[in-house]
């Protein structure tokens, strides 16, 4: 099983994603400063696993003696899109403020932390499976796996609770430039957990959905605000407008901690704009001119009317608010 | 400007796109296996550019005292897609026959050809101008320039035809997986002529046209039906159904040797698988893991529906039969 986060106490360990599938290699984080660089420069990528990243950032820098706001500030500023930064950030502040600074009890919140992600993540799968037939040709899109979380992964996991339940399915990866997420991580994960799967470019999803070579779509998410628009690796919105013209069900499979509430809509959503070199280059070598004009958003924003459901730790929910109502009905879960 | 195919009597030179932009290096070739080596590995791609080059293949052919059977079916098997290259063989063909092999007319013909693709090109040009405002922002793919032409190109040529008609034009080049034909020769081209241009990812075209970023599509065509169906570059297809969703008008730039009336729609048009290492390599580099399945169609289909209009040589036309009824109103123009 691939384990990209390991917490040893004085360290935090990141599988560098940066250098998979080639090699598989950890960055030893010993200051909340390294964490803050693994996140920014992608060594850790994926909405919840940045989370999780940070709140151990936290622990590591209320070691070296920071200030719970100067971490809190540094490792904001790491990545603008993925809500769950601020979600982790915001736990691990509030565990400060409740225990009075104890730090046995910080790191007790961090491995809490990482532990539900990883639950969260299993129950997100089982509960996926009931969307999936025998058979099933699934697309995804970005790395929304085990690389993307504590562990396990959500689109991702949901394939892999598919494997553990008996049914035979395939999925189709997007290869997902510029930082190809799909064609280094998600291929490469699957593989490594024997779901078959097909590499594909991010131009081919259209021809083969006009083949009924598709049956579904689900990807993760990096943010979901209150009306159910979703924030998602750049590339997800058009994937949502092909599969509403070819009638294909488009899943968004996140837990809880992905979820904004308090923002009303996508156009609430900043999305961070990166380096336009990622696009010119694949692996320091210029694959285009090299003072060519790029646009180079990490991120887009899928409008709720796309999306078929939301596949949580809760259930699987057509709309944000049917999941409130699910919530507020079997009363809070400690999120 | 930019010379991609050079005819020096006893040899044929190609600029070799397979190391643009970063290199400008021309392949000689002294015979007609040379051209079909060039034809089939890409040193010369683009449906016209490799109609032309076929022709003064069979020239060079006929030179070696090669027949003009074996010289035929040695450089139809070369792509199976793009219909030029028949069609360039066909009049070939029907040159050798009618002149009784008088190679010095058949020279003549070939060279005919050439120019006629250049000039209709231009004329493509001003046509495309007619659908133009100032001020467009103007989505293409892979590259239909003079780079897949004997010159100027289709849909660049009316690129370049809006500058030389005084429009303020942008251009979106979409980089094209897995060749980069975008990031490459387009991108490269428009800037060796000055038109202002951005370089995106095949997953970012859904996201512009959300923000009302793209007012056009043009794009050129390998095969077009005689019901309109229209065979190009991989992504074409998908890009023609967000432009539908998102009500752009969405133009195919092609010269009428572009339009295969032998076939009724697109289902009849054979779509070139490639090698998977396409997908899985850059520049000798694995971007993904080395085994894992891939799915690497170099062209799909897209519906004549989707399809706002058709820039050719004799005018702008919303459908082939309009096109067919200017050409019989007009009399036939040697093609």
């Amino acid at each position: 099983m691939l384990e990209p986060i390991i917490w040893e106490k004085d360290n935090l360990k990141l599988l560098d994603q940066r250098v998979l599938p080639h090699k598989k290699e950890y960055m030893v984080c010993k200051t909340v400063n390294d964490v803050a660089f693994a996140i920014k420069e992608m060594v850790v990528r994926g909405a919840p696993a940045i989370g999780v990243s940070a709140a151990f950032g936290v622990v590591l820098g209320l070691k070296e003696g920071k200030s719970i706001n100067e971490i809190y500030e540094l490792l904001k500023n790491t990545r603008p899109t993925a809500v769950n930064l601020i979600w982790a950030l915001d736990k691990m502040k509030g565990a400060y403020e409740y225990c009075d600074g104890d730090i046995n009890y910080i790191e007790k919140v961090a491995i809490k932390l990482f532990e539900r992600d990883i639950e969260y993540n299993r129950m997100i799968g089982k509960n996926g499976v009931t969307v999936l037939n025998d058979g099933d040709n699934i697309l995804t899109h970005c790395n929304a796996g085990a690389l993307a979380t504590a562990g396990y992964g959500t689109a991702l996991g949901v394939f892999k609770a598919a494997k553990e339940a008996g049914l035979n399915i395939h999925v189709y990866v997007d290869e997902t430039r510029p930082y190809l997420q799909g064609a280094r991580l998600t291929a490469f994960e699957l593989m490594e957990e024997d779901i078959p799967c097909t590499l594909i470019c991010d131009n081919m999803p259209g021809f083969l959905m006009s083949q009924k070579k598709i049956d579904k779509i689900i990807v993760g998410a990096d943010r979901i605000a209150k009306n159910g628009d979703t924030a998602n690796k750049i590339g997800t919105y058009q994937l949502a407008v092909l599969a509403y013209y070819h009638d294909i069900p488009f899943y968004i499979a996140a837990p809880l901690s992905t979820f904004d509430f308090t923002i009303e809509d996508g156009s609430q959503i900043k999305i961070e704009m990166r380096n336009g070199d990622e696009i010119r280059k694949i692996k320091d070598i210029f694959i285009s001119p090299k003072n060519v004009p790029v646009y180079n958003p990490a991120f887009d924003v899928t409008p709720s009317h796309l999306i078929t459901g939301y596949i949580t730790e809760f259930g699987v929910f057509s709309s944000v608010n049917e999941l409130l109502n699910k919530i507020n009905e079997g009363g809070e879960n400690g999120n």
